[in-house]
């Protein structure tokens, strides 16, 4: 049986890119987060374009063999580890840039092209594809849409659900979904794009998109503020919103125990504005006119030092000055190194509620661990905060403190993935974001488009209680 | 067995809200378009909230009883109209404004609220609720959800599915999904709002929804340009998206027999531009700063008109000026009057292909009706244009028409609805803009969430071939 569906893959997509026994590199074994693999695939499998990704998948369905599509396996929740003899189908050689239409304002992709090449490509027909992320060298846009993936510019152009225009996706069976539309007004029925995009590769197999292009911004101001509170972090969230439109483009919070920790400990950084504030907020406009731009963040700025909603402000005069403005936020990728051991988490709280949340974690974290720290940083423009416990003792108590976190994400009426998935690792907390309803909805959509459940299985959707 | 379901209707709602036989008043038996309906409905029922909601679906559902959705019944594709022997499920009662959060920008509505009511109250609280188009005094933003509605603003602010963080739906069944999200970030599992956006109420009822605010703009300017052709209104496009950026916020084309015709037949309208043009284009930015972006709109299309990019421009110096230049633009609704008989069509074309498709379809239709006349007009930006042919011809030859001009949209990839859905009006054209597998995952979807098929039969699907 296991023979035959190698026989038939290697028919698919040629011998040499059906990988399997010792041939199978340990890279496709595992992503970023879970180093080690819940069990060892069949096969590795690498279609060059959809009609041989659909091949594989009649192939494994025909033999009733599950399937795990993998991209650059960055992702931080799981999504792409193999599950026990499946064949994992891996998206790479899907690798084309197909077009850029600047009329339509469009890049059409294969499914395998890495971010930051997509990035490169934009730039150098004149545009700005705006999805930015940590792994931009790595990932690959099919995994970015697979797990709708978010990153530092969401404030203004939105998730990745938000820049795709058209979809191709290739369901259990074999069938080829292709919706490469190009258009921004298409309602002929059902959108099924949306299916398929954050659904972590259970639904379908993504191949091919048409992803919105941007024109480059033009001007880019920057400043760090220190407010007393996070009451005054929500009034300067709407004066800049008023007064800056829709060039505010970044509004990060950093709570004073992330921002002291950061300058603190890392020689490198500066401190642009003393310890003891109640908040930091690093922000962020882009426009079209470098001149009058700069006036008017200086000028909105101003007002909100002159009305007392910010206690302290620094902007940025140079491009060197940005960069080092932005090195304290960006510090956060060095927690490994100077917070450790901790637990980290990326978590969605209704706006007004954040400065709340922050404290009930702190006050439940401190009770539970009395020697713990905490560190609290992220886009509260977009209501997502990254929070990192650091708790000494041993073994390190993550469970413990994953249900502590959680359940107040639940009682606060959050999101336990704000933008990194399900995967496997936040699948036994799915239930705190999502009603039973939910989740048998969620059900019968699997059902309706895998009724083998063959595709990424024991992925987002936890096991039926009962 | 009508009776014992009528009973039950009357359990959930109350006698007075449950109408039946000559009680049922005319208003419910058509939409804006459709002025026949294809059946009478065996009762209307008016719930005053989801419980109730639920209610009516549990006992149609048990009864076997087909239910038909309707909002404010402004539709133009028949969508809400009654199906024989049907229980009509009006929302108009669920009009509850239910919370303004000033933080996380967001306002909780009942499906029931007008447009208009929701854009008043964020303008109260300081906001702006984007979507806007012309019945906004009558339809409800459950019907705008329902069918993902476009408008003026698309361009700048996105179609109504881009608008809503939350989503309350109820199933066929009576389950009700509260997905009532407040957060931009929120990936926990597949994003089941998605299903019931734009699909009809073929797949749920709509009940609340959490709707994104914006901050209102301070500035407005608008020119009206004219331009050789379509390849310079491209030109043109690619030039203010760059120099505008995100306060571009209308492009709208007016083809040459549009513009004559109606400043030649409305003696109210001024001719800003003389005739003869082989394109004009209607532009407008918002932003945050009176003055300074004047300057930058001036400068922009200063620009264009420097390089020959467009061969004249008007620019609005004050705010009769600006309505009297979108008056030219919104006498498309008087149509009807000064361009009758016609059949009007919505369609979307990729925007580099829509002035070859101009030209094709102008030569397709006087081909076949030599004393044809047609005007083009639309929303480029977001490659949407409407389409007016008038024939003398008695019987008015609306179904060759209809052939005519949608054949050419499926040969040229485009859609035959870009913002007023199918309903039963374009249900025959679906499977020009969607491929066989995309209509059989359609029927998928429609069998996992509604099995026996009785939640607005007949609308969106075709039947499948035979």
């Amino acid at each position: 049986m296991a023979n035959d569906v190698i026989e038939a893959l290697r028919a698919a997509v040629g011998a040499a890119h059906c990988l399997t026994g010792d041939a199978i590199e340990d890279r496709y074994l595992h992503d970023w987060m879970v180093k080690t693999p819940p069990g060892r695939p069949l096969a590795v499998v690498r279609p060059a374009d959809t009609a041989q990704v659909s091949a594989v998948l009649r192939a494994c369905h025909a033999a009733r063999v599950p399937v795990v599509p993998q991209g650059g396996r960055t992702g931080l929740a799981g999504g792409a580890l193999p599950a026990p003899d499946c064949v994992v189908l891996c998206l790479e050689r899907l690798d084309a840039i197909e077009e850029i239409d600047p009329a339509a304002a469009t890049m059409t992709v294969g499914a395998g092209v890495p971010l930051e090449t997509i990035q490169q490509a934009a730039q150098g027909a004149g545009f700005l594809f705006p999805l930015d992320l940590g792994a931009r060298g790595s990932c690959r846009i099919g995994g970015n849409l697979s797990t709708n993936a978010g990153g530092n510019r969401v404030l203004r152009y939105g998730m990745a659900r938000d820049l795709v225009l058209g979809l191709e996706a290739v369901l259990m069976d074999g069938t080829v979904l292709s919706g490469m539309n190009k258009m921004l007004k298409n309602n002929t029925g059902y959108d099924l794009k949306q299916l398929f995009i954050g659904s972590e590769g259970t639904l379908g197999v993504i191949t091919r998109a048409v992803l919105r292009l941007f024109p480059q911004p033009r001007s880019r101001c920057t400043a760090l503020c220190a407010l007393t509170d996070y009451d005054a972090v929500v009034r300067l969230l709407n004066h800049v919103r008023a007064g800056l439109g829709p060039h505010l483009a970044a509004f990060e919070l950093m709570w004073p125990d992330f921002y002291q920790l950061v300058t603190s400990s890392l020689p490198a950084l500066s401190t642009p504005l003393p310890h003891g504030h109640g908040a930091y907020v690093l922000l962020e406009s882009m426009g079209t006119d470098p001149q009058a731009d700069q006036a008017r963040f200086e000028a909105v700025l101003g007002e909100a030092l002159m009305s007392g909603v910010v206690e302290n402000v620094v902007i940025a005069q140079s491009e060197a000055h940005v960069a080092s403005l932005w090195s304290i936020r960006d510090a956060s990728g060095e927690l490994q190194r100077i917070f450790w051991p901790h637990a980290g988490y990326d978590v969605s709280i209704p706006t007004g509620e954040l400065g709340g949340f922050i404290q009930a974690c702190t006050r439940a974290v401190k009770k539970q661990w009395p020697g713990a720290r905490t560190v609290f940083f992220g886009h509260v423009g977009d209501s997502n905060i990254h929070i990192g416990v650091k708790v000494d003792e041993e073994p390190f108590p993550e469970p413990d403190i994953d249900r502590t976190v959680y359940g107040l994400v639940r009682d606060w009426g959050g999101s336990v993935s704000a933008e990194h998935g399900i995967g496997v690792l936040k699948r036994p907390y799915l239930g705190f974001s999502r009603s039973a309803a939910e989740l048998a909805a969620m059900r019968a959509l699997k059902a309706a488009l895998d009724p083998l459940g063959l595709l990424n299985p024991g992925k987002v959707l936890p096991e039926p209680e009962g």
